[in-house]
């Protein structure tokens, strides 16, 4: 039936089998033997600047970047219209019980809202990527500035999960808030694109305000600041030797950057234009 | 309300007040004027080999390719299970309507399929995205190979809405299609991602024959070998000069690229593997 050849002896083995190649990292896959295949699918192979073997899966080199941490982190959107005040007190709405199920668990806190946050970037990513399908258009590079912003958080979450491990009824919210939260955000770019991002615009004014709380709590001590993850010192292009608190500082100037190309995403709209006729910020963060 | 300032006069001068930044092209948006906004987001600029600005805004200059058109486009899955010979009929059945529909309009019939072509990698990146999500773990790049391939297919509509238009009730059949093949594919994905994949691979099989025989066509004559579009010509690196026959090569290589990938995940599955044990393709085409 299968037209794949495994190059490895069965699953029991694998432990032991592990090549040079294998990392036993979290780098998705990387302790697995290779498999050969008729249809001539070999994983891509992309080195480091110093010549070792790229272990990550989830990214490419040049996609790894310095995060800009001198954004202006107070910048906010004043909710004047029934829209904004709506998108405003949603999110303040949400942070009510979520303040209260985190108290001040930072790091499970950030790990569990970059379930949350990686979402929007992807329905909106993938509505107008069919709309540009449906209507024969361009998008202005739209769906990739998107799609990004997915990516950057799934890598936030990426990082995270090094540091803090979810118990099972985490999973278990995880899991019911991923489903009520994808469709709610759906519905809600299906309707008003303009509140959509507005609202992801004052998510991540509250995501600024999570971080520097969290960067306050290393600070006192009162959370141990562990050496940075691998994954982060990659993706971010870290100092060796870095720690948690400067992959918070990083992770915040992301969210600045998000809150920035969600309330300007707010705002054409308000103008009456399309995301389409802008180009889209690509490779902002 | 809006903190955005249009550098801009009013809408109705748009047309006569074109900068020299202006293509004037499909490029999607940039024909507009810019605008600054209190969120400091300008657009991202790039430039070509020869200096010039760079014209796109949906792809950026190291995504651009040469296709390797030496592939063998004549593998083929022998369909052996049930599921299979599901997958291996549906497309054959789907062909059927395809044929009459489209008699030897190859072009239209080119792009109209790639609306839907587009479908299958966006909606199963997505779900592979929020699995990661809901689960804390990595994707192997999955969903980063899958979203790839999404923005490949609209990248050949893209190039050939360039050479055909269309009329107003194929507009109306891709609206009705996308919406009936979306929620379809979504489904069979969620049921049985090796059904969907290997539905996948034989689609592209068919995509195969199809750009063959627009190939036939070219080199009969029935269907003028008009210059390659400018978005080609950038996208697939080709050399000045390149024809529609050019174009419907590498688009065929393309195709034999995503038969490859989607045929080989499907057997992952069969192997009781999950995709992200192996890693993906990244940059397969
Ligand atoms: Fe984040
Ligand atoms: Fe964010
Ligand atoms: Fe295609
Ligand atoms: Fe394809």
């Amino acid at each position: 039936v299968s037209t794949l050849a495994l190059d490895r002896k069965p699953e029991v083995d694998e432990e032991e089998e592990k090549g040079p190649s294998a990392t036993g990292s979290a780098g998705g896959g990387n302790g697995k033997k290779e498999i050969s295949s008729y249809w001539g699918i070999v994983p891509a192979k992309f080195t480091k600047e110093d010549g070792t073997e790229w272990p990550w899966t989830c990214f490419r080199p040049w996609e790894a970047y310095k995060a800009n941490t001198s954004i202006d982190l107070t910048k906010h959107h004043d909710p004047a219209t029934f829209l904004d005040k709506t998108a405003y007190w949603t999110v303040k709405a949400l942070r009510f019980p979520t303040d209260i199920f985190f108290q001040r668990r930072y790091g499970c806190r950030a790990m569990m809202l970059e379930t949350v946050a990686a979402v929007p970037g992807m329905v909106a990513g993938m509505l107008l990527h069919c709309k540009s399908l449906r209507r024969f258009e361009h998008s202005g590079g739209w769906i990739k500035a998107l799609l990004e912003e997915a990516e950057n958080e799934r890598m936030h979450l990426m990082t995270f999960m090094e540091v803090s491990q979810p118990r099972w009824y985490e999973r278990a919210l995880v899991f019911a808030v991923q489903g009520v939260f994808f469709n709610a955000y759906l519905l809600a770019y299906l309707i008003s694109p303009k509140l959509a991002h507005r609202v992801v615009g004052y998510l991540e004014e509250e995501a600024i305000h999570s971080y520097t709380e969290f960067l306050k709590e290393l600070d006192k001590g009162t959370i141990e600041n562990v050496p940075a993850p691998a994954i982060a010192l990659d993706y971010w292009r870290m100092e060796p030797g870095s720690t948690l608190r400067d992959v918070v500082m990083v992770v915040r100037a992301d969210e600045a950057h998000h809150r920035d190309v969600n309330h300007f995403a707010s705002d054409l709209h308000y103008q009456g234009r399309e995301l389409k006729e802008t180009p889209a910020p690509l490779g902002y963060h």
